[in-house]
């Protein structure tokens, strides 16, 4: 990019916030270094992550979704940001469809506008066989054991297009989410890391949830993570197939029938601000 | 406010960010709760403070300049946030002049924006009498020892329009500034609270410096830190009348003649983007 001005739109889905990007109506070609100065809550806008839109060239989707980290590396899927996206496609006019289908590094998903103008995403069909979340084990189950730091940590493992432990707790105020987060982070069982939920079973419709974040440390609301516990908890026979997840930064609602079918997530989605930045 | 927009600017100063709205084109009036929600850094803009420019009707002054905490308090001044003023009133066109005279809460300042786009701010003549600090002191004295907690920490004190507590260190790394700085702040002997310095002097013109903020924790630039630091370490005859002070988010410039003179700031304001908030 030259001398001029990006469009942007801020946005946050449950505290989970984000620079919206139409890379559409304008030219965006950001560097790693551009997108972290973006990120940067003092000296640019600020925000967890960046979400551009462009366009798609295939039949199966409307529209390509990327996702880019604070430090500028491209990551797979954001739930908050995926509710976050469709509002934006939809409130631009750059969609008239309340159900829009779009392509992810990690696959196709399908957004939904409800009428209360939340959003209904379509999470994809959960992946538990280990090579494929990818975690190293010798056979699928539904809890496994692993060995940190000399103590045997119970959990389980789930992939919604990025990898995710699960562990059960049973008060979530004292749960060790940033000691033991940090060590099953960088775990050589996760060979590509892996992001960390610890689940408070309220009631068979109900739980309570606080994720530690590959590369981010603990967030108020992750919505993979929102998915993987839910499907974790499905598994063991501890939750029926709606479930309240109250995270730090509020609800989400989580639906999943069962074994190889997708997981959808209801939850709300914020327009902040509209900005234009001196790039 | 009714429902409606309102257009913003984000500027930072040395990495000390700022909304700045124009009170005079628009109609701002905030509360405290909206100006919590529009400092909030991941469900609003985000910013250490707002700064507001009105109309001030008298010759003295072009501008009043109001200046509020991320906690919606109004504060008498700040340095970084000055410096801002004055290139957001001139590059805005709200003012045709280069010198801009502002009348703040605690009093009328000076901004002048430079050839080189920087601005040179005249803090005003520093304060020295305890009383008017305030500072708990029989007599004004060069350095004070203070007990805290049974430790003596030697201080100067002086106020710019805010109170300032300066501590010489030998090694800025390993100050305890933290700790000792949310010590001092809440100290009985100044009834006010305080900003605490902690300066290390590289040589007669150059000092490094790192603030305590009241109310914010250590923070990356403080401008009136820095020009209480140069009084302070003056009037103890280890410093010329120019002096470069590098703060962790850069350097500034500082100018005092002495005793009975106003000191004048030079630093840099950046402006980062224009904004337009749903309230």
């Amino acid at each position: 990019m030259g001398n001029g001005e990006l469009y942007f739109t801020k946005m946050h889905g449950l505290g989970n916030d984000f620079v919206v990007l139409d890379g559409i109506s304008q030219s965006v070609n950001l560097s790693a270094a551009q997108i972290r100065q973006i990120a940067d809550r003092h000296r640019g806008v600020g925000c967890d992550q960046l979400l551009l839109v462009e366009a798609y060239e295939g039949d199966d989707a409307e529209f390509r979704y990327r996702i880019f980290n604070a430090d500028g590396s491209e990551v797979e899927q954001c739930g908050n940001g995926a509710r976050c996206f469709a509002r934006f496609v939809y409130d631009q006019g750059l969609t008239q469809n309340t159900t829009i289908p779009v392509m992810t590094a990690s696959g196709r998903i399908v957004l939904q506008i409800q009428p209360d103008g939340q959003v209904k995403v379509n999470m994809g069909v959960p992946e538990l066989t280990p090579a494929q979340i990818p975690f190293v084990s010798e056979q699928r189950q539904t809890l496994y054991t692993l060995d940190v730091k000399g103590a045997a940590v119970s959990l389980a493992a789930v992939s919604m297009g990025n990898p995710h432990a699960v562990l059960q707790v049973v008060a979530l105020e004292s749960a060790p989410v940033a000691t033991l987060g940090a060590l099953l982070e960088v775990h050589p069982a996760f060979p590509k890391r892996v992001n960390v939920g610890f689940m408070q079973v309220v009631g068979r419709d109900a739980i309570r949830l606080r994720v530690f974040e590959r590369g981010c440390g603990e967030t108020l609301a992750c919505g993979t993570g929102a998915c993987a516990a839910v499907v974790a908890g499905r598994l063991q026979g501890l939750l029926d197939d709606q479930v309240t997840v109250s995270l730090p930064g509020g609800d989400l609602q989580i639906q999943w029938q069962g074994e190889g079918q997708p997981v959808w997530m209801i939850g709300p989605a914020a327009t902040v601000f509209r900005g234009t930045l001196i790039v």
